[in-house]
């Protein structure tokens, strides 16, 4: 009974952050091992769905990556990459869009509706949601890979009114009917832009911003934009840090609240960052 | 870090509970040690504004026994009962009302309205929600004592559906527009039953009904409507709990889901009841 | 037969007033004479009744000066002001959140319903209608005594649009949730304020603005700002008319239609300001 | 201002009957002497902008005899009857049709968007409000004069809904297209049982139901369907006023409250009818 | 077969030009050839009640000239024109208003309820549609020829929302109530700018804006604002097409997107203007 | 211009079956070779998109064998029936997913976004569409064959009414989350039945009922159940075609208003079956 009523009593702690984001739109970018693990997936599917019954908007852009790289092996084809982009020919794309709207979706999906949350899987084809373009780079054809043109965000908002939980594969096309393959982090900071979200959470494998990348300890935990750029003139925020941040700012100039990163192998990670005052990862927002 | 894991984890045990009774009604009566013990105040203004904010729709009908003896006392008016009644004479019921409608309902609302929770106070004459009329008992003037006649629902369904939580001062009017004083429990399971509400919880200071009453581990955590006339028949459901049996078993049978007993001197009693499974009081329901 | 065709010729007369005024946002600061007078209170509510039965949108915000006075002196308590506001200490601030809130805002909510009238009773801490803090006079500690911070006018909408007259003790709450005294012309022109009101009326036990203090017929029935500011000026308005004259031209500047000053004395006096030309009172309007 | 007060103290006495009637439809058929005499027509207008003003939802079907047999007689076309019936041959039904709908009807209309009354001129044929076929008689040929087949009343509702007072003339349509000329009785009723109204009035030029066809004095203000097969069984109703009666006992039975007949003669009759409890007609109801 | 399918690919063939228009509201003036010519008349009526059906909303706005001047002649009464305005005394004024409002009006409105078309008849008096005043021409008395001064659209709108072609007769009335004759063109004019139209088409007698008025051949199948008033400049727009210009240059000006010229002898003018890409009068709008 | 004269009337022929079918809810199972032939697949596709836009509400549930096959091959596996029924091991059901709600479905999809028309893909994943179990034949392990056990409608109607054309991929879940392979037009009846649509069409290779098997000629253009009963009894109805037309007797059984089976082979054979008055295929009904 004590321990019942402890429980009782961490339930009405969490009610001043429930109040705070009551009716607040926050995209969630899943990604990397948090996918990938069963129980942490458990546990964000969980951490989702609380989310949205405490009131909460949630939207999931899911990413797919090596489920894609599982089933190319299978069928004998090879992964190929150009800095960090997988080249993707037409036997490739076409691979990519079964796997990421036909497979990872639905299973998202599946969870949700068994976690009873009313939730919609999506391809950025659907109402027309993700008008792309092939990404164009001197010297390289890197095929069907695209980057968002326009977002019509229609369906997503009617869905949300509805009260379901969309879930999104970061799949495009462009204005021929062509499938292109997206970056699940662009997708949805487009998404997150298009819905004025609250908040935009990037759940990835890496902790956050660092100032001394080898010291874990050496987290900020809430960098603005003035901080962002110092950063990256200072030279701490580095490499393949340095098109994140840039996303990150783009999308508050475009009217998203804040913008999380977010290490998803801490369990419960989205729980924490949400309901806790300091949170886990670093979060991004514009100079007062 | 491990602390605040183990409360994600918390949060997301009580979501089945929360999906369960999103978007349904339930009415609390509420009365007793919960409204004059400070700490235990604070914790069910806590717990209702917790639920309603997870979905549910709470309705409060509150007592003020204590507070209407004290202001007699200072007015040196001495309190008079008759078999629990209490007699209401004309300067006791214009205190009666001030004190239930103008002191003990605008504080309960002034609580609510600060942990954040949208509420607004009735008392049963606004917008004609509680007609009445005097309680006749042969060879006793109780005087301005009544009964429910009518309830007239609109205005608190028109509250909760705006995502406002009534708070409702157990005081009638009769047709010539005599203030009358109800009993609390009454009221309240009148309003649940024009209301179809799924639950009515009377908040008190016992524990529920007990086969032997003398041991506490005898509690009935539930009890159907054949046992509990087997009860009465048999003898261990006796004296004050036959009538508050009666009014569980009456509200049952004009749609109310189930009604429970609850000592609200327990810790987060509210919150222990609905979200575990067994409850720390007794749940009274139809026969399956 | 004659008679009653006399009365269909005048209620047909009534037209024009009737649709100028239809839909429109009315709101009666509701003291003096025309409160504590039986007859005159009945003239009030009827008046009221009919002009939110042909259309028109009236809000109340009483006061009940002569009713606090009197519950204090049955409790001994000696009645202090301070240049015509009332010091107020805790235990007077119980008794007149008591007296107003649960005594007078009832009676008069019971008045409308019996005359079928849906209504509602508010207090400034219901829904967090009137956010106050305590008014700060130097050298002198006026106790419990608040003025208007800010304005939630969303519940007395809401019960305009569903057909309720809203009926409000001028009580408020300040952040940490202490009740404070406020004066009913300052919280009735604060409510009109929200409101965008059409019409604000002062129905008090004065006649209006008189150019000649000691000479009933030099009433002024229509003032613009330009005379107004002329008048204090020029010395013909003067003492305790001086602040009643500025909250009307801040309420004109803060976009109420007109403000009306009103004799409550006189029969149907509301009725007749609002279905004549004339009028009986001054009105108070912006230059053209 | 003794007068003007007289006058508010006449407003108010009118309440009770508005808010008994507040939200009701009445269907009024308006014909006869209160049509052409501007006075009456003045009056009949103003009763019912007034009624529309405070909630009742007012309906006109008009009639117009006299404007057609006087355009005939410009035309040089007789005008011939058969039982009362007009017998309309092609020539008279267009010129029938463009006085009602395109003379009369608009008339009216404008009449009441003038005394500030939002209205809109409907025919039969309007939206299909009025399916009709010809009125069949042995032996005789009455041309196109029709009877109602089928009311499509949702233009009507429409219109009501949205705060228009609608004016209908009495044209139908047979399924081939062809205008016919209805009895303005007949039409009213069918309009009146298919809104379900509350009253279904005729405006007429006769008091309503004498006892003794030769005393005025013996007029029934009230008749039940019982008095009323009686008084056809006993002869004291007799000749047309039979399928008056006839056509009032169908439209009780059809779901409408109650049928009056009623002088248009005198002045203000219906506001009389309605705003008084013994009104000046016959009122024809369901037996309890 | 072959037949069939042949249309089945001319139906999915005007599937772009019925998206490009779905929604988008049509005024059409309907007068000349197209009206009289029964066989035309039918293919106007059906090519309403088909852009109607696709999606699209057409308003009509008749004339009718013939049937004035034919009923005119019955009457023995001799029509009078000034620069081709119809001289209008008080009893053609009458008359006028019979033949649009009551006959030319419910005649159209009878077909479209025939052809399946939820159809409403409405002149300009109707909720006060076209609020007018005469027109004065300097020397000579016009009589009862009016100039729309306000349009008050609601009704159009609210009938429009609710699935209704409005037919509307050109009359309109001045504060007086008196009824004013109004040109149709211009009454189209004003209620497509009212409305905000996509396109405003007078459907005449005319092919449209010819570059040598002797020769067809020359038709401008489109023209901008500097073709217009470079065609006006340079003498090839001249005469009676002048101000009809001027009214399309003010229409686009006022918001109306194109102003179609089309020849209503042509058949199916009105889907062979809007289904097909040249068409075959001429488009005016404004540059780019 | 002859030419285009000859379209307008042609168009305006099929206003009446436009208007017939205006609202109603139209489920199209979509398979064989109308889905193979990219030419008759473009032809769907229009015809569907022109059904929309012209007011019908089409929903699609295609098929996809063909493509499941396809890959299978690529992936060396080997595809294997029983009784017409694909044996779906685990790995054959998450190829099978990918193919039907990753690629068939979304390619549907952005035909329809092409065309013009609001689509979005569903499977019976999304909002727990289609709750299913698996099929259960003695002897045979079908593997994850299912059949549907419940639908769960709401979110297709949210579409319907948001005015998007629904694309639903046949996969169900089980209770326990397993992906099922449903039976195409299973899945067709079982939603057209929870929509109570009014027309459920099976687009197939075969031309409908034959009387006899041999000869085309023989077609019946229409079957109610009296006939199909005494088809099976008599055995013109036999083989594959009896559980198909026990399927269609069902749905006309829980509301379904027709039943068509049509060969998709045909140019157009959507569109000529509703838009003309015999069609091309046979519609089953139930009997007067």
């Amino acid at each position: 009974m004590v321990e019942t009523v402890k429980k009782a009593k961490i339930l009405t702690e969490a009610l001043p952050y429930i109040q705070r984001f009551s009716g607040k739109i926050v995209v969630v970018k899943y990604g990397g091992s948090a996918m990938t693990n069963p129980e942490l997936q458990r546990q964000v599917i969980c951490d989702l769905a609380l989310m949205k019954q405490v009131g909460m908007l949630p939207v999931v852009v899911h990413g797919g990556g090596k489920a894609i790289s599982g089933w190319m092996e299978k069928l004998g084809m090879e992964p190929k990459f150009h800095n960090g982009l997988r080249i993707t020919d037409a036997p490739a794309m076409e691979l990519t869009e079964m796997v990421l709207a036909g497979k990872v979706n639905k299973e998202l999906v599946q969870l949700f509706v068994q976690s009873g949350t009313k939730s919609v899987g999506l391809s950025g084809k659907d109402a027309g949601l993700l008008l792309a373009e092939k990404k164009q780079i001197k010297g390289v054809d890197l095929g069907f890979v695209g980057t968002v043109k326009t977002v019509n965000i229609e369906v997503v908002k009617l869905l949300l009114d509805q009260g379901y939980l969309p879930v999104i594969a970061p799949i495009g096309a462009d204005v021929d009917g062509n499938s292109l393959n997206l970056n699940a982090d662009e997708a949805a900071s487009a998404i997150a832009c298009a819905l004025g979200a609250e908040k935009l959470v990037f759940l990835t494998d890496v902790d956050g911003v660092l100032q001394d990348p080898e010291d874990p300890s050496t987290l900020c935990s809430s960098l603005n934009r003035k901080d962002a750029l110092a950063g990256m003139e200072e030279g701490w925020i580095s490499g393949g840090m340095i098109p994140k941040i840039q996303m990150c700012l783009q999308a508050l100039e475009q009217g998203v609240g804040q913008v999380h990163m977010l290490n998803g192998t801490w369990d419960h990670a989205l729980l924490l960052e949400i309901f806790t005052d300091q949170g886990i990862g670093t979060m991004i927002k514009e100079d007062k």
